[in-house]
């Protein structure tokens, strides 16, 4: 198997882009990565998207995204795993060069939420849940991620309020990302004041809709050297799966998926979640920051909210997460996020995150979460010496 | 780079599964791979669909046949690639194994077209054409695949009745497939006498609106003859991209993604087309079926349909195709579609075509298009000595 390095990074702004098609907004982030890597045509072309099928009536995105760069020819398709699509479709190209099938790869997550011509973003959203048992009787995710903040604040004993670090954190580094969604700053008091949306999941443990694509570029490490100044190597590379009805979950608490991708994830970079100097993981509610935090081996269980509580998640913390704003303030959209994650973290990893650089990083992890954890995908980075 | 071994084939009758749910559908295709292929678990699944978001609000499907199968922990996601689906789950599989990401995987294609609760069927097929520019006139697939009949009748000077033969020879052999559509005769007189659907193609000219799965077990070549008395190398495997919208292609009849991904495969196969036996091609319309023969090197450009008119597409004729009665007779649940072709390939690979068997078969191709042509999707597979 031949190791793969990350050469390239592109993204857009998160955000609300009424003008601008689904096409229009891969073709950003494609360019900008292709342009980060000073490369103008890849061998194969993975879209990691979710929804463009329901909501705009455009599947096919692969062959479309290879026609408006120019490319046609090409390998292309789309690949989806609900919110983790755009993990999974770096997962895919990852397999692609580490099987010698192709060299260089771009990998693209783009999605638009926010402009629908068939059903609504929150009925499309449902569908990474499951229709026959769980959407059938009304469910929604907001509905899903508050039973699950309600069971476990019930377990261990935790307030609402003390979640409210892992929104001060993600916007106060999003106010330093000039391509996170939301500038503004959260406080204690803000946080306590927001409106409630699913009890006890209020406005501010969302993640919000939106637009957005971003893009990386792949080659075997062997060559990175030779087309990059700065190349980032994907050290691990795991998907993991739990059942998609949470009713059907042993303990629903447990982000089990979360645990088994990250495990294989250190297995095959051969490191412990004490090695990595930051982890951006999947806040698209506050319940899944704290669990993720647990499943992957930084607290104990029903403790995760405690790293928040005690400030060792911030950019100077233990361990730093969503440094550059995270699903919450960033911006989530869905199959989108999973490359979001990667290309801040190579940010990171070439030391270009400006006031969130997290001090000497050179070994950073991300978790994509589809379906409140039927499907999550680890990738483990690190800095090429 | 590690070859791959197809060791396991399953498949569900072609039909209106009015009583079989999405999910059922892949699980019962999944377990008769598993069950040919003797083996319990897998390390990964790909689950090539196209419609599942739009038609039932369902996706996800990867975690969800995890699920369903008792294997949830393993990798699983959907890949798209329109009607190409299918064969674009087979790609991620191949490269899965080639890399040595995982030794075991399965691939199911499923689709159910007939039961919707979102858009309908014709609409969310569209989706596989560009919405922005073709889909927003009004076109569907049919009316695609018309205006290409009408401009091949034109330029090249053949007759609607010329194309009768791909639909005869299809439903001749469908006749002998239990798992296919139809087993009812098409002559001459019943081809003449079709209702037009969309002049010049015909009811008789089009694949029907249908349910199926279809699955694969794939493993490492070198271990493959241990685990199977009759595996099948893929020999070659590409994928080709062609601009989404017909319009924007240089020559519309030219189906340069074939040809582009034929020409790959024949490569890392080091084959040529006279060595195949036979050909398992994407007749979702007689044009189709047409061209592909022209693009893969079967045929000059605008002589495909004379094989038809000469008889060489029987099982017994120079190059035989839809030998298990093809898109138009086994039937095309779309995103199925690639890995029926696959199966029946092995069947015929393996001796155990029956009353269709092609004589000697060692060597095969499939070949399977999303979109009018936008990607497509050839494999080479050859008996294991």
């Amino acid at each position: 198997m031949r190791d793969v390095a990350i050469i390239g990074i592109g993204q857009t702004p998160v955000g609300e882009h009424w003008t601008t098609s689904i096409r229009h907004l891969a073709l950003e982030a494609a360019l900008n990565a292709l342009h980060d890597a000073n490369v103008e045509h890849v061998d194969a072309i993975y879209v990691g998207n979710m929804l463009s099928g329901e909501i705009t009536g455009q599947e096919h995105l692969g062959a479309m995204l290879a026609d408006f760069l120019g490319m046609s020819g090409v390998e292309a398709m789309k690949v989806e795993a609900a919110c983790a699509s755009g993990s999974a479709a770096l997962r895919v190209g990852t397999m692609a060069v580490a099987s010698g099938m192709s060299d260089l790869v771009l990998v693209t997550g783009v999605e638009k939420m926010t402009d629908t011509s068939g059903r609504t973003t929150t009925a499309a959203l449902a569908s990474a849940a499951d229709a026959e048992y769980e959407v059938s009787q009304g469910v929604s995710f907001v509905a899903l991620n508050a039973l699950l903040m309600q069971r476990y604040m019930y377990e261990y004993k935790w307030k609402h309020q003390d979640f409210a670090n892992f929104v001060i954190n993600a916007h106060a580094n999003a106010k330093n990302n000039p391509n996170a969604m939301f500038h503004m700053t959260v406080t204690p008091e803000s946080f306590a004041r927001a409106p409630m949306i699913g009890d006890p999941v209020s406005l501010l443990d969302a993640s919000p809709v939106c637009d957005g694509a971003a893009a990386v570029i792949l080659a075997p490490a062997e060559y990175a050297r030779t087309l990059s100044a700065a190349p980032v190597l994907i050290k691990g590379s795991a998907v993991a799966t739990d059942p998609v009805a949470v009713h059907d979950r042993k303990d629903p608490l447990a982000l089990e998926a979360s645990r088994i991708s990250a495990q294989r994830a250190y297995q095959m970079a051969s490191v412990k979640p004490s090695d990595l100097d930051f982890f951006e993981l999947h806040d698209a509610f506050t319940i899944m920051a704290t669990l993720s935090l647990e499943a992957t081996g930084f607290a104990e269980r029903g403790q995760g909210v405690r790293l928040a509580l005690e400030g060792e998640i911030t950019p100077k913390g233990r361990i730093p997460i969503t440094t550059m704003g995270g699903l919450k303030a960033r911006g989530h959209p869905v199959g989108a996020t999973g490359v979001y994650q990667v290309v801040e973290a190579v940010l990171q990893l070439r030391g270009l995150a400006g006031a969130n650089q997290v001090a000497n990083a050179h070994l950073g992890m991300t978790q994509n979460i589809g379906g409140s954890g039927a499907t999550i995908i680890t990738n483990i980075l690190e800095t090429m010496e």
